[in-house]
């Protein structure tokens, strides 16, 4: 074990550790969750520190080796090295300055290794006076985060991207079954089944442009403000170039907010983009319902549509197969909806010239454009793909239905269209029948009126 | 116009106005909702205010002139009078300071022509040091709320006591009903409709108890503590009988908190309240829903149920009827839910030794109760009481159903079943006639083994 | 009283009454909020009728004289008139349809009596077949509520905006008001008063745009679509020119959604903008906490700023001046938080070809959209114009703290910046004078590094 | 690799896997959260696969040899054995099938093993038709769920009863100490420490009792009810003895649910609990805000008290120290309040005669529990326990402060008091220096009635 010390006293550290005290400070601290930063996030903070080392050493504030030295260290955690350094739980007090000080003495002890040092032996190189220089956890952590959310937002586009897809390719495939449309699950009128999956489809897309958007909202980023957006103790020259160096490096067109105080205790754009996310959750859980519904059977109930059989469905009822991706889909849905008001609560709670509450707003936000992405991946995968339409039963169901008495409206009145519908049903015969016997129009206008196929409009081009 | 002054300035009241200056300023100041106090809370402020005055009269601190004049428009205001007078909205800066003030001007200005003065001659008699004598309004104002709230919470629970005993009658009319249970929407194995509607008694009972729980819990009260919960500037005598004295005026069993600091600054207790509020709204939400699907159709769904016909169902659609009471019930439990959230805000909210964010808990919570009684009253009379069986469909699904092959598990194996029951779905023959083709047991024992009846349990006593 | 009948039966309605059987039955069905349908709703549904006739007019579907009566009666509605006739509840089953018919019926009997018939006689004129025709309540109480939301919301927006431009104003006049930046509610950095308002401006600023954009996403109506989307019974002249026509008469930019069934079965625009509004609201909040914390005071707390006084702030402790504006902003935002979470559930719960929980929704977000909007308000007017800096105390406060530490730490490094801080605090001493003590830098220099002003970036131009 | 058939196909297992095809099918379906079932979880599952082998044995539907390896193989992982072939994610569609059948597998081919015989011969014991005899995924998984949660709520209320005691102690040792009370952070009237310290106390042992009530609530199964709560293929001698059995091997006072069909099917129980919890965040995190509060400072702030320093506050700020364990406890609670929300919408969304959602459910719901035993215990450890109080401070703000004028309106009356403090506070003299000045009263009177200590109450004994 070395000894290292910090303003609290002095601590002893393994050895053979990258990380020092103050790591191991908020490991002890925080035992919250029991896992580790999130992946992303710690890539995302080795390539701030990256970036600031390049302006501070262009700025001539870091010296050339040293620079060289935490420059390559980042580079190894970027490229998925010194992971197990990184102990720090992601749900911590103190606005993130573990994960941030975690970063910083990981990076200053490889680079200390690197110039033939010993771990832990800090007047070589400072975790806070050269990989933390110009930077504060205030102005680092959040825009780590911010890189780290666009990437797994991205993810999550690409599979709704996906689905979005394979919704149209349904419903080109089913442009031609005629069903029952159904409002308040009451017998409405005709629509087909292509139709259904078109709309799916318009939301899916719809909610792509909203993860498209959400990306833009994050690509605002406060690198430069330090402590609490006055930028104290970052140099001009770094603070000029910091962030579009960063932009370079991670690819992303990160842009310096133009406001740092506000950027900097104020995280609203993470609400508006969870309440993004949380929108694309109420499309795929009502999509998810809407399956679950068209598919209730097999025997006992509409069977209009057939989801692929991905399981036993049951440990006691022998053949039953159940929807089980949708329902992981309303459960994934479920949870993104409750992450939502975590991150309210969370960006509500700052004050003053800082939000603290930083680390489980992000840690919620990760978890949620997680689990759309792993949810939708296999939805899609394992279920949307495979869906098959029941055209029989979907025949059935228009024909028993009056509601195609809703056409005879324009023509004889909603009230006498009403009488004919209500008796209809009553008699179980279909309206066409009891209007050709009520004398209402000649047959051959009947016909023409009552089609079914008619009332859904245009058949797609191609279909 | 009369002229009336407080710590702020002097402000024209009208003449005939009960209320008087610090009614007027909570006015100007919060043009929130456009509404007034809850009847319920004005009535329990008066009464909060009748029980103080009758004790420090006998404390000897309020003189019998002054006490009497109080009393007897205390007794006006409880009688339902004097409301217009009641001029702040319901959500108010201030900790309900506002409420307060309004409910001691208004009782002053009348004490005082009823002892033959002007109103807003306050040396007659004062709002603060008279009506308001021993009080603050951090001990009023919250007990107030808990006695409005328990009176609205058990109007909320007679009508889940009323949604029960309907739900029990049904659950005996319908006892020999057989029908279809369907587990994630797929066939499953048989129930009697009784029992569907026999658990959702079962989960009401539950909402009842749950009912009673919070009135429970809203029966400490802090009144005594005055301004933080210390008693500063409230009589001994006063302190001991206030308590009880408003237990009696009220008929409710109220007794004071242990630790007055405490009950005056966290209002877990109604965090608590609307947790069970929001308990119930998920059960109503679940019978809506399967009262909604249940009744799907009426010729292209399930239709095992039929609802009681309310109102044309649509504008286009003839002789469409819907299910519009539970849709109105699912729509009260997305309020309350939401209002669960707002509750849980303000409660969290409270600083040191007030919590000043009582005045929009309290209108959520009344909402919240009033939207549940309201909800399901009409629920119970318009639906609930009239919904009939639709025992012809609800044989078909069941014969029609490969869900009864659950019972040959134990005797051929599960694996042996699940063949079977695929085999039956695929070739839409009942289970029986196949398992009888296949040999797998006696045609006696067949039938007996797969007699759906038998699967359900017993049945109810006397239905 | 007259007799009318529907599908259901005969009812007797007020002979003076404009509203006919099927609102009455809505009434009845519905006695849930106590309330009636919003006035922007009633208005916004009078002009989707007036578009409606217009085009059937002009597309020779609806004879001239019919459509003159129904375009007059639609006026009067429009211009506020006949208002009492709208007699159902804002929270209603059936997706609207009750809404819907009342203003179908209303308008009918209105102009019924224009053209000299007896309310009721709808022989001359028809609720359903003439002021309904083309229509469904499926696309036009969505499109009603969505012209009245964009007006609500346009009001709020101008709230803010003059919010935001009263926080700039203070911005400027603070500008060079140094105090301590605080971050976690600790000691932080220099900043200057102005730059906070700057800040909370810039927040605002934001918030603006949000709403604007909140706007562009409720242009987009499915009117035209009818029962399900497939635009049954809508006439293809009326079906080109409906929303156009509409757009007119409402001064906004409408248009057709490009998939009417998806547009009227998926609700996810309005969590949407529910999201954007909550996102508003987390702000306010913040500012709302921000102000209370700054203000804390007079004597027992920081007293950096102070807010006009505007009412008594007790009614047992005397002279009390409570932060009673930014309480009630606090308290709305908690509203609007909770009815996010309604909405979110109401537009979940949508299923197949409809969402039947529209009325619950926009009743929630209408309040949302008046409760920011008149919250605002008052804000501004009675406190955010009237703040004051307490300059000395924000001086006084900089002068104790060690938090100008921080600017040491490019020149003698973390560690030995921290041990100077300590022993600041501990001693009680300026840090500039115990740097000195210590030799740290040479007096001049030391001076210049620990200038407070200095740290916080330039002065605003004009400030 | 060893092949295994189930309904859907053949799928190949490793040879040495305990885990089956429909393990693996589950794993494949469901790549959610990258997690595993929980252990208290698993280890609940095989206590409930045990006492339905105990009691099968006992009613001689299981023959001894089978039933002794079964109970071996659960006995291994009660122990905590066999762990890694539960491979399915504890996010999973079909209402925790997959975890059921993961566990019916392991112990299956456990004790095949046990037998003699190798993994994947089922001809031998059958996970379904004897593991899962008697036994449904519907009563099984629900029954596990809530031996989980109970055992996970214990520890949290270990806790809680931890912080209690803490804070009591502390109530005790700052009894004496006189400080500043404040009303919406204004200056109020004089409280001593030591009454926070109470105050918040008593809250926390109403959060013990409502951990203790959740417990109860969870004590109610449904084991024994099987698929839909009918008890299909349930025999009577198993039904009898099963949930005593539980009891007796779990140590907890498990009962049968009057109604099996409705415990089943309703989740009513899990939002009260999660209700319940909710309310001890919400009192922890006022808590939490109160102490942030108090230590505001070190020198900018009011430092009413001193928290432990626990670690840098800061990567830039030298010397900064912060309240990072109640930050980390905000955090926490921020998560349990979106779990509700979670909790809730699982709840809301069971069907008919199931609710699948429960896997969700039960994941947010353990996390809730675990997130809250974890950040009480550091707090209480490394925060609560050290808390100083900073006297002097203490003193002085009340020294400042004009609050203790109240104790004059009894006396001189409200107006004359409020013109007092008024006066105080401008003139930043002290109250009773001023009243003496008007005379107001006599000297020693004065000295008497505004004497601070006395406003508070009586001291605790022995403090």
């Amino acid at each position: 074990m070395r000894q290292e010390h910090d303003s609290i006293g002095t601590l002893a550290v393994p050895e053979q550790a990258y990380y020092g005290v103050q790591s191991l400070r908020g490991q002890e601290n925080f035992p919250i969750t029991g896992r580790r930063l999130h992946p992303q996030l710690i890539t995302a903070l080795a390539e701030v520190k990256k970036a600031a080392a390049l302006c501070n050493r262009d700025a001539g504030l870091l010296d050339p080796a040293r620079a060289d030295a935490v420059l390559r260290a980042c580079d190894e955690v970027i490229a998925g090295g010194l992971r197990d350094a990184f102990i720090v739980d992601p749900i911590q007090g103190g606005a993130g300055t573990s994960a941030n000080m975690n970063a910083n003495e990981v990076i200053a002890n490889r680079a200390i290794e690197l110039l033939g040092g010993a771990k832990g032996d800090y007047s070589i190189l400072h975790p806070n006076d050269h990989v933390n220089m110009g930077q504060s956890t205030n102005d680092v952590f959040p825009t780590a985060g911010k890189i780290a959310a666009i990437r797994l937002l991205r993810d999550a586009r690409g599979e709704l991207s996906r689905l979005r897809a394979a919704l149209e390719k349904k419903a080109l495939e089913f442009d031609g079954v005629l069903k029952m449309g159904r409002t308040q699950l009451q017998d409405a009128v005709p629509v087909r089944l292509g139709q259904s999956f078109a709309a799916w489809a318009a939301a899916a897309r719809r909610d792509e442009a909203r993860l498209a958007a959400a990306e833009q909202k994050l690509l605002v980023v406060n690198l430069g403000g330090t402590a609490i957006g006055t930028s104290l103790n970052a140099d001009p020259r770094y603070l000029q170039r910091v962030v579009p160096v960063l932009a370079e490096l991670t690819g992303l067109q990160l842009r310096r907010a133009d406001d740092l105080i506000d950027a900097t205790q104020n995280l609203d754009c993470f609400v508006e983009v969870s309440g993004l996310l949380k929108t694309c959750a109420v499309d795929l859980s009502k999509l998810a319902n809407d399956l679950r519904l068209l598919s209730m059977g097999p025997r006992a109930g509409i069977s209009e549509i057939a989801l692929p059989a991905r399981q036993n469905g049951s440990s006691i009822m022998p053949g039953k197969v159940n929807p089980v991706l949708p329902e992981v889909v309303n459960q994934v849905a479920f949870r993104i909806m409750g992450n939502d008001v975590t991150i309210m609560l969370a960006a509500e709670a700052g004050q003053l010239e800082l939000n603290a509450f930083e680390p489980v707003l992000l840690h919620s936000l990760f978890e949620s454009a997680e689990l759309l992405r792993n949810a939708v991946r296999t939805f899609v995968d394992h279920c949307v793909a495979g869906i098959r339409a029941e055209r029989e039963n979907c025949r059935r169901m228009v024909e028993r239905s009056a509601g195609v008495a809703a056409a005879l409206c324009p023509i004889i009145g909603y009230e006498r269209s009403a009488a004919l519908a209500k008796e209809a049903v009553q008699e179980e015969i279909p309206v066409r029948l009891l209007a050709e016997r009520e004398g209402v129009l000649p047959p051959e206008r009947l016909q023409e009126v009552l089609e079914p196929l008619r009332m859904t409009g245009p058949l797609r081009c191609g279909a």
